[in-house]
């Protein structure tokens, strides 16, 4: 399987790595091998070579421009990202750029051009999906290309693959998630008394929060994550993203949490999508419910069923190993579906 | 899809529900429709027609011998059970009789008939699998035919097909789970005061627990579900039943309970596989780890995996409608596999 990366950040780099350790067990368990044929980047360059570029000089340069990475016989640097999706010989293009939950631009221009010249596409940016999920739905559909996207919702934790494979039979009647780890984290400090400004550089010391945290704190992350859940499981249109009540945790004070705590509950930045609509909102669980259990940056979500009553998973919301994982995840499902 | 059903107690009962009441959701959805040509019990006669039996009709005598179920031309009546299962016309074996975790007999000797005249086996009964996992997965290798065993952990809580499916890619380091509802329930009442005596008589009272109550208490049912966890995950022997370590919760007090509340612990009946071996036995675990959470009849698992660490999955550990839902999901899988 010959892939182009579109991003390669933490999480390209992620599954990079993945695809260099554990080459010899994917190829003995599942007879998968992979291959990286170009990696595009906004602004370290491009790089294209049709018979395989080198994960361990890749990663090597990862850090800087991609200029660095070593010449040989047959590359190609710094084609348009738009002719690398097109020409590559390549059959998947994974998405693994910076989510912009506005436009979804330009990843899902990248999309349509990657279905269009024939290529399934595997992503972790959570823009395509909750802007244009049906469009690129049908759009795969008619290509007979597969659509990936485990990794937008809970990194590798396969909530998606949960919910549309494993559960099939049941119906899915309420989804309800704590689907925000920066977040999640701020307040399970504020629980041990840290104010709220605190939490917030704590978690931006420790890389949770970016330096500008408005997406997590202000409730967008979790919310393009609840428009994907609307999309894949309720069909919800496309337009949802701008009607979704939102609410972050910016005015969730160390009053408001010891309030909580002394009537055996706790806040929790909670998702929840019916199939009349979905919010996200700061709500008090009390302790018996398993999402009041979820503490740092974990992420879980609970699928109400009509068969099986409810069902948890919870799991790494983040991370470089586990969003690359979500990837492949999806890269064996291709694999599958094209054996 | 033809269908047989050895054993129609709760189990039985609850798929031919499912069937009756999803019919059209099924069709529409999966393309999915069954028809249950044979029922067989051990106590209350067989019945067979080829061209279907009426699953109203069915449920109506399911309390009763099914000799009330009415008379129809090409309906056939007591049929031994191993003619019914080598000679009707169907497509796939449902094994739902009470599990025997010593012999799984006479059930193995069932599904070795299913699977030598052709028919997928898709089973709730717990002994096959955890008896001759390894004999039983070669003789459907071997014939082109589907095993299908997720009813036998959780109910259809899909903790084995997460792990054989969704975590396909990531190494499976150790399972944790808390596998029998029963002792849950019991410990968990426990923990508000009740004595184990008082607790027990009330699971009984639920039905969570039989009147020979060992089986749970004693852990050999959370046994053999580590067994079978071992025995799919891990490709242990079939003979491990006999040598796993096995401690119930019998002999935990109400004083043990309040020492382990005191230190901020609370008593679970653990089961634990490795690539090693496998143990049940009650541990007090500290209220962070999130299977400390899980109450009441509510089981859970945790896979720790090499790419996402620790992925948990709470759900129903039992139920009608729960475990008929792990039956119909492994007939949805058989008619994926054979569209």
């Amino acid at each position: 399987m010959r892939l182009i990366l579109v991003g390669f950040g933490t999480v390209g780099q992620g599954l990079a790595e993945i695809l260099r350790d554990k080459a010899a067990e994917l190829r003995a368990h599942y007879g998968f091998e992979a291959q990286i044929v170009g990696v595009a980047t906004g602004q370290r360059g491009t790089l294209y070579h049709p018979g395989g570029l080198n994960i361990e000089q890749l990663l090597a340069v990862s850090q800087a421009h991609l200029d660095r990475y070593p010449d040989s016989l047959g590359l190609q640097r710094n084609l348009s990202i738009e002719r690398l999706i097109r020409e590559a010989q390549a059959d998947v293009m994974v998405e693994a750029s910076p989510s912009n939950l506005q436009t979804a631009q330009p990843a899902l221009d990248y999309c349509y051009a990657a279905l269009g010249s024939g290529k399934h596409v595997v992503m972790a940016n959570k823009g395509p999906i909750s802007i244009a999920y049906r469009e690129l739905a049908q759009a795969a559909r008619r290509g007979g290309r597969k659509l990936g996207f485990e990794a937008t919702v809970m990194a590798g934790t396969p909530a998606l693959r949960l919910a549309l494979e494993a559960l099939a039979g049941c119906r899915i009647l309420q989804v309800k998630g704590i689907l925000n780890g920066t977040t999640n984290y701020i307040l399970t400090q504020m629980e041990s008394g840290m104010e709220y400004g605190e939490a917030l550089q704590q978690a931006q010391a420790l890389g949770y929060a970016e330096t500008d945290p408005t997406a997590d704190v202000d409730g967008w992350d979790a919310a393009g994550k609840a428009v994907i859940l609307a999309n894949v499981l309720f069909g919800g249109q496309s337009d949802e993203h701008g009607t979704i009540a939102v609410r972050g945790i910016r005015e969730i004070t160390q009053a408001d949490v010891q309030a909580a705590q002394a009537a055996g509950e706790r806040w929790k930045l909670l998702v929840r999508v019916t199939p009349e609509g979905s919010i996200v909102k700061p709500v008090r669980l009390p302790l018996s419910d398993p999402l009041a259990q979820v503490g740092g940056a974990f992420n879980a979500v609970t699928y109400t069923t009509d068969l099986l009553g409810d069902v948890t998973l919870v799991g790494a919301g983040a991370g470089r190993l586990q969003t690359g994982f979500g990837l492949l995840a999806d890269l064996l499902a291709v694999q599958r579906a094209n054996p």
